[in-house]
């Protein structure tokens, strides 16, 4: 509550700049009295508590705050009316928060500068800030971080190099924060205001996607923003431990990581080919044009962003199997990033590869190595039920969905869009569509897959089984 | 090409029975030829061959044997120009023998009776026939045929009873044919005359699909003979070595079976849900109706069959999004259906509450059982990399059928039926359509894709790679 009333102050500042009196009011309105009531429960919290976490206490906690902060913070959008209902505001939030980008909104401009930015500014908060500060913020109540963290962490951990301390999570938030204002500043050399250009980082820092215009990044039209924003989802994709390689003046061992080196080859490979096609089909007249909507839309998906510069909806088919497989995919591990990460479709291939190759030779289990590293039998095993996991959540989630009636490839793509952090998907909820179609239930239904993406599937998900709240166990 | 060439001769007596000259002449044309070469080839092949079958060999004479059949029994449709191009009847024969029934047929009731009945009979040769014939007379010509069975086994065997030997093969031949025989009587009993009756039960027990009338089952439009395709199609859906119970007098053993139970339950679940969808949204004025559209519906999807009573991709997207499931989950494992078969999503599920569970309690890793038998932790990891294969599959054959350029929802349920084995898909692909729209390539794709379904993935998929073929190892 502290963090997210506190958080509503700057937005608060920008209201204020732009004379907005009715977003100022509702932002203060909500700000003020979750910071006092949130300080408060910190006060009387005794300090020296002995209560040991469970594993589901710890689970809880992740799940409940990331639910709550969707909540408290739709809480100005709903007061200054801008979403006036509540599960909408609800809906956009977490969005927000879990950086996809689906909107509900069908008139982004009309709305106050003050809660734009604070819009996109979940974003930022949510892409790893939350992350971070929850990590640093919760042993300071107390609370052990250790647990938590197993609820957290993005992906299989080949090297567990930081997280552990509120050193590092200081660390990455620097790195984060610096990443941001290098952004920013880039972005108003291309002649962007400071408005525009926040937003727009904080969207891609936190590969979010919510735009401030209905456009979208295509609003700008113009290659340097196209290239600059490219640029920086691409390095918000990448697992930001990679970043204290750059920090220790060790650049050349970043790209000795297995999992970026795929990751490059896919934004590339998938680029090259949209491009020929975009080009071969006439989409676009040059090789340049072709290339630049391509590169542009192949990294704003696979990173999970959700930034659009074209109608990828009306490109060829091929390349929308392509764009629908990319966002399943996602970003690397302990990115901002959503999907399966990277590294999970590495080992899944080698996997595959290695049962074939069994079949053939009838030999002995092979180790299978990732950067020189065997991986061990156990995580191998973990990363095949999580696929599934994930492959049964699409599917319950179409399910539920389409019940709303809206047809499959809207139904599927809104589902895997919200599960993967992405932000638009394909038919009615394609790139210049938005969520506002659906029902309220299935909005609350595509809220909680957000966050069950952002938070690695288990945490959300064992929430609704019974076994969860069975005492006895 | 015995084999091909022998069955061949039955649809010419067919033909000869309707005076169809240019069918008989078709037919023995292709026919005596191959039954002669057959012949030679197996009398000139040494008896006593010493030569070692590796692997690789195994795997190669399984599925070339499935590509061979499906080419040279083709041939009498290009002959009789009644299918003339040769791509076209490849499709056609391998989504029979396949039992698959996928059809590139715009006007089916215009070709000749003895035509149709061999498309037919493709379907009941292809459904076990095949599958024992090829166990039963290889190692007669001498070939080991333990190491094909590797290539053959459809599923994840529990206990591994039978298709060791020629005897049990034999005995599961003359239960198949046995069934076959009472659902011919049982349909002639429905006023339906022999022709149709025994095209159908063989479409029937194979689970393939094709029907000698374009509207399918729903033309004889009558609840008898529903009632009677949907029990059979039921049964060709369990796991064929089941039936021995029967034989040896033990019903009761057979419903111990935790598969057995699954698929029931399954069937009936989805049943009364897309009944319920289907009344309560005005489909069909009767509860009635609704039940005999939706069972013969889910029962027809579940199995792989593909016969139809009613066009059901116009029916409400929840039930599309359920039969789409049920497409992929398939029949059980030994079966003659398709898909990743149903002990395989028992045991998937399994993993995944397993997975959770441990999250929540960080305890040892328990032992998965089915039936009371414990599972090999070996045997679930390999279900879950068979899964991903099947996933990775899927993605890959609708990025190759997008280039046809036809539609996210055409493209990918035109891969899913044609490799689960199922028949019609959606939009372009429904119950109503056929596959004439695709170009040859994508045809052939298709093809070798149902072909790698009835194979288990494996064996087809392994021929494309390198490896396979690089003798050094």
């Amino acid at each position: 509550m502290t963090l997210v009333g506190t958080a509503m102050l700057i937005p608060t500042a920008v209201a204020l700049y732009y004379k907005e009196t009715k977003a100022v009011l509702s932002l203060l309105v909500c700000a003020v009295p979750m910071i006092i009531i949130g300080l408060l429960v910190i006060k009387l919290t005794p300090k020296e508590d002995n209560t040991v976490l469970r594993m589901r206490d710890g689970f809880f906690i992740v799940a409940a705050a990331w639910i709550a902060m969707s909540a408290l913070g739709g809480l100005p959008f709903v007061i200054s009316g801008s979403i006036p209902n509540f599960f909408d505001a609800f809906f956009e939030t977490a969005s927000g928060f879990t950086t996809t980008g689906s909107t509900i909104l069908t008139d982004i401009e009309a709305m106050d500068k003050g809660m734009l930015f604070w819009r996109s500014f979940t974003h930022w908060l949510g892409g790893m800030g939350v992350l971070v500060l929850t990590i640093a913020l919760l042993p300071m109540l107390g609370i052990g971080g250790q647990k938590i963290m197993r609820a957290e962490t993005t992906g299989p951990t080949m090297d567990k190099i930081s997280f552990t301390t509120n050193e590092s999570a200081r660390n990455l938030y620097l790195i984060y924060t610096g990443m941001t204002v290098i952004e920013i500043v880039l972005l108003m050399f291309g002649g962007i205001g400071f408005f525009d250009a926040a937003t727009h980082a904080f969207g891609t820092l936190g590969t979010g996607g919510l735009s401030t215009h209905s456009a979208s990044v295509g609003y700008f039209n113009s290659v340097y923003v196209d290239m600059i924003i490219t640029l920086f989802m691409l390095l918000a994709g990448v697992n930001f431990n990679l970043y204290y390689f750059l920090l220790s003046g060790k650049p050349r061992n970043m790209f000795k990581d297995p999992e970026l080196r795929t990751y490059l080859c896919i934004v590339g490979g998938c680029t090259l080919f949209i491009a020929g096609m975009l080009y071969f089909k006439n989409f676009y007249s040059t090789i340049g044009e072709s290339l630049r909507y391509s590169v542009f839309q192949t990294t704003s998906i696979i990173t999970t962003t959700g930034y659009g510069t074209a109608d990828f909806d009306l490109w060829p088919v091929t390349c929308k199997v392509i764009l629908f497989v990319l966002m399943l995919v996602g970003g690397c591990a302990s990115s901002t990033g959503g999907g399966v990460k990277v590294i999970r479709v590495i080992l899944t291939a080698k996997l595959i590869k290695r049962a074939a190759d069994r079949r053939l030779h009838r030999k002995a289990l092979t180790p299978i190595k990732v950067g020189g590293k065997t991986v061990s039998e156990h995580t191998l095993f973990g990363v095949t039920v999580f696929m599934a996991l994930f492959a049964v959540t699409i599917i319950g989630g179409t399910l539920l969905v389409s019940l709303d009636g809206f047809g499959l490839t809207t139904s599927l793509s809104s589902v895997v869009a919200c599960l993967c952090n992405i932000g638009p998907g394909f038919e009615l909820v394609g790139p210049t569509m938005n969520y506002a179609l659906f029902s309220a239930p299935v909005k609350i239904l595509l809220s909680l897959l957000m966050i069950a993406g952002r938070l690695e599937l288990y945490t959300i998900i064992l929430m609704f089984t019974p076994v969860f709240w069975d005492e006895n166990r």
